[in-house]
């Protein structure tokens, strides 16, 4: 491509509604341009980007006997209605009547359209293993749209779903994608980590997201570099951080701690550390008698260490609460412990209360919590002598880094992630809602086992550039580059010797299948360097009359310090061998 | 592809709602799946197909210098009311609101948003001409989807638009497109036909449809075999047929057609040729005055040759209807010709009405035409001498089948076409109407001349399927055959000979570039010849055992009426010669 026939539209400053990194660069390098909240368009230098991910991805599902087609972006409300996602979906799901006043949503995912599709044209356990996936524009109507791409409204999503005959089949296919993923992020270039995640109500241990690192990453991910152990925040596994309940030192006693309804502030105040405080936290059910009438409401008391968070994922697992829960009212706080929150402890109830411990919490002693007593909180608490043992005892908190690793092997640390894939064991939860079966070996009709594999197409240019940039711009890895190599001709107008040696570069590199760009603009060598630098094209190659006259051009890599010099004679040579290195070749 | 790892879905009956050829195919050959009315699945057979059309329109698009950008689905109202579109647009314009009620549309084009990329990017004279492009989900509400594909509500186009600092530029951009699709039309290996087309308010000569020819085709396409003239019937000009008008040779004499209220029975009941009646159509214009306020009825009189029909777009096109017309109601035409419709003509008004003639009917003498009273007709009537010459003589009616070209190089033909390109010059429509300009040479701004130039890509089979099938299925062009040569083994479990000379076949043509397919279900020779027939592979090897002993192997083209021999030895270089014919290498 000759940059003069191409489309170069970088701006020196971003709009100022552009939050991060990526969203900025991506904006000021001309890749996108914002048609509505969370609604862009790709402009060529984007669109090259996507290109390139999408036939990574394509090859590598193909790679992996995945089938490519391609399902309708609007989908009809009967379909969603079988599985309940009509309702059961929020205003994310974005929903409309056609002409004739039928409904309608755009697809967020396929579950429904292609389990209809499997139970139309999958007839017998012969037909299976089947893996269907489409690379496809998306809509989620997302209440607060930011971070450009990254949370976008309209976007484009591979999404995979493989129907097996059995779990031992599901498994087989839930691990071919795994392993494509893998080869997906490893072409890309980019530094991620598989982490298991939350299976829900599915339940199982099939649940893999695939995470970008990245400082900027909204989410946690967690991991022990002694052990291959990985999983997001929700689910990483807290374990008991004391050895076990040693005897009680201590005497209870009330303590006044005026003004202080914190566990930070107490400990402060009291001059302790924080570990040996305990927050409380009030949830309610809502319970129901058989007759899914209302039945009264269960109050229930979380306890974690001062220091730690409560995981409300961890929490929703728990019997009683599973079934969904929410924060106490403060009526319902005052009726069962008579005080307000911030002084609210396990010891002196008012009225009964469900006590789940997390682990840690239940192994410590002489510790400081709420009087139930406004300006009061109890030091030297300890369980069976001041109060009763909790009712349950659970991991309900966050794990933190320099935890112990729950498989022994080492300690917890803890990384930001951008998640770009996600791989899901589904199991019969939609075949069953379909009614979608073959006929198996038997002669019986069964349930098809699905799984479900999505990669976020055009996120992962916004998590390649949070991961890789700098101050003058991005810095694609080679493999999504919209061009791999620039050359920049210094006096393009004025020598044709630079011309002529420059087109020569770029007619052998494009020979080569080098996706290269000459900057034919007739810039200044500042105006073209900037212009790439923005843009992130990980090769320039310089060429200027100087460097001729002594035999030599310039090449400079995006993350080098510095440039080097390459000799005239063997040039093409001496760039396709640095190129070679990062090409994969 | 190995079949047995793909997907074959053949069925024996099409759904009975499949009215056209290429809809019941591309269901029995399982290339698409209903989803909703007008709204499919396309399953990996189709896709395939799909795939290489867009890489074929892609590849000359990027050959032409456009340039590939991927604008939303979803489009927010605010450009679209700039245009006025928003309001003009009927019910196909699929309109809602987002969660913060806010109006949007789906994309049936994209004229608004690369407008508004083309006023914020384009600053400059330096920057023209561009063509921007993409190959994206459209969606269009028609009010009655049918024929498959071929009149779909979601569907996939290529739409480009380009910019341009002048008309000539325009002009210039124009041939360019012109000339792609062109090769893209040649490259897909389909008969087809650039027609002139109508231009309607834009005015002037650049507007060409590019026709699929097919006896199905819903539009009827005008071309003449000793010369290029070639337009579509709401364009091409009818002349008279007539050299001039005689001298009155009948008296104009009232004649009683009871219950002949229609020219065919008029000239049946007096036993004349329907070329010497004249049809009356009566039109209305509700006129405004300077304010715009209502200022009456005007009342038309069209007359064509009884043989022929009124072509509205003509009509709409003349002085005094092209701000639009009606047909006249019952009503109106009572009071104006002092009769009911069947027996109007041009003689003894009773009110004043504006009499239009085609050129035919302006060049006749001694014509028959209705009296303006119940079952009778006036013949011998003749203009100047029985009543007026005509307000207006105008090309009126559509051309027939036998008409002299309007180029006087020959006679008319009448073909079929399905439309699948449409080229277009849209002058400054849309950039006046978004203030969409750049700084000119002279320092000022300017509104850009614009095209745009749409080709339906998911209508492209289903238009090669019109003109390529037969009683056994699909007939494909190998450019855009899902596979071009399938191997068929014949007792693939049975035979290692079999299977081994199939597979090195199949390996061969693979590593040679074929896109070839193997198939080793072990189905019977008749159900797999029966299944590539009907999806359309154009080429078919057979490998058996009675003809391995004798050294040879079955090879046939999709349209050959025979199979011939080929020896085993050599096989996949005769293979690769007789596909060399067709792969266009």
């Amino acid at each position: 491509m000759r940059a003069s026939q191409y489309f170069v539209s970088t701006l020196k400053e971003a709009p100022s509604d552009a939050e991060i990194a990526s969203h900025k660069l991506m904006l000021r390098a001309g890749l996108i341009r914002k048609v509505a909240a969370g609604i862009y368009t790709y402009m060529p230098m984007g669109l090259r980007v996507i290109r390139k991910v999408e036939n990574i991805v394509r090859e590598e599902m193909d790679r992996a006997g995945a089938m490519e087609l391609a399902m309708p972006m609007v989908q009809p409300a009967e379909l969603w209605q079988e599985t309940g996602r009509w309702d059961k979906m929020g205003e994310e799901l974005l929903r409309f009547k056609d002409r004739h006043a039928r409904d309608f949503a755009l697809q967020p995912t396929s579950e429904e359209v292609v389990t209809d599709i499997a139970r139309q044209e999958l007839k017998s356990y012969r037909q299976l293993p089947k893996n269907f996936y489409q690379i496809q524009t998306k809509f989620r109507d997302e209440r607060r749209p930011r971070f450009g791409v990254m949370r976008g409204r309209e976007f484009t999503m591979k999404d995979a779903y493989s129907f097996d005959r059995d779990v031992e089949g599901a498994g087989r296919s839930y691990d071919i994608m795994y392993a494509a993923y893998s080869r997906i992020f490893d072409r890309l270039g980019l530094a991620y980590r598989a982490v298991a995640a939350d299976t829900g109500a599915i339940g199982g241990d099939r649940s893999h997201e695939f995470q970008v690192i990245a400082d900027t990453g909204e989410d946690a991910i967690v991991y022990c570099p002694q052990s291959d152990y990985a999983a997001n925040i929700e689910l990483a596994e807290a374990v008991s951080l004391l050895a076990g309940r040693v005897a009680p030192a201590a005497a209870l006693t009330r303590t006044p701690t005026p003004g202080k309804a914190t566990c930070a502030d107490v400990a402060a105040l009291l001059g302790v550390p924080l570990e040996t405080t305990v927050k409380s936290l009030v949830l309610a059910t809502d319970d129901v008698d058989e007759k899914g009438q209302p039945a009264g409401v269960t109050v229930w008391l979380l306890l974690v260490r001062g220091d730690h968070d409560l995981n409300e994922v961890k929490a929703g697992k728990l019997e009683g609460l599973k079934n969904g829960f929410r924060f106490a009212t403060e009526a319902e706080i005052v009726e069962h412990f008579g005080c307000k929150p911030g002084y609210l402890g396990p010891i002196g109830l008012k009225k009964p209360v469900k006590v789940i411990a997390d682990r840690t919490v239940a192994d410590m002693a002489d510790f400081i919590c709420g009087a139930n007593e406004a300006d009061f909180h109890f030091t030297g608490a300890n369980w069976g002598r001041d109060l009763p043992e909790p009712d349950l005892i659970a991991d309900l908190r966050n794990v933190v880094e320099g935890d112990p690793s729950p498989d022994g092997k080492g300690t917890l640390a803890i990384q930001r992630g951008i998640e770009v894939g996600h791989v899901f064991y589904l199991g019969t939860k939609y075949s069953k809602a379909m009614n979608a079966t073959f006929l198996d070996e038997d002669g019986r009709p069964k349930p098809f086992e699905m799984g479900c594999y999505g990669i976020g197409i055009t996120r992962i240019p916004g998590a390649a550039i949070e991961q890789n940039h700098d101050e003058r711009g991005i810095i694609w890895p080679d493999a999504i580059a919209p061009f791999q190599v620039v050359i920049c001709p210094v006096g393009w107008s004025r020598s044709e010797a630079v011309r002529d040696t420059a087109t020569a570069l770029y007619e052998t590199l494009r020979a080569a299948g080098v996706d290269a760009i000459l900057d034919d603009r007739d810039e200044r060598p500042g105006v073209m360097f900037a212009d790439w630098e923005l843009i992130g094209v990980p090769h320039r190659v310089t060429i200027g009359d100087r460097g001729l006259k002594e035999g030599q051009a310039e090449y400079q890599g995006r993350r080098d310090a510095e440039a080097a010099r390459i000799a005239i004679d063997g040039l093409a040579d001496a760039v396709l061998a640095r190129l070679g290195a990062r090409r994969g070749l």
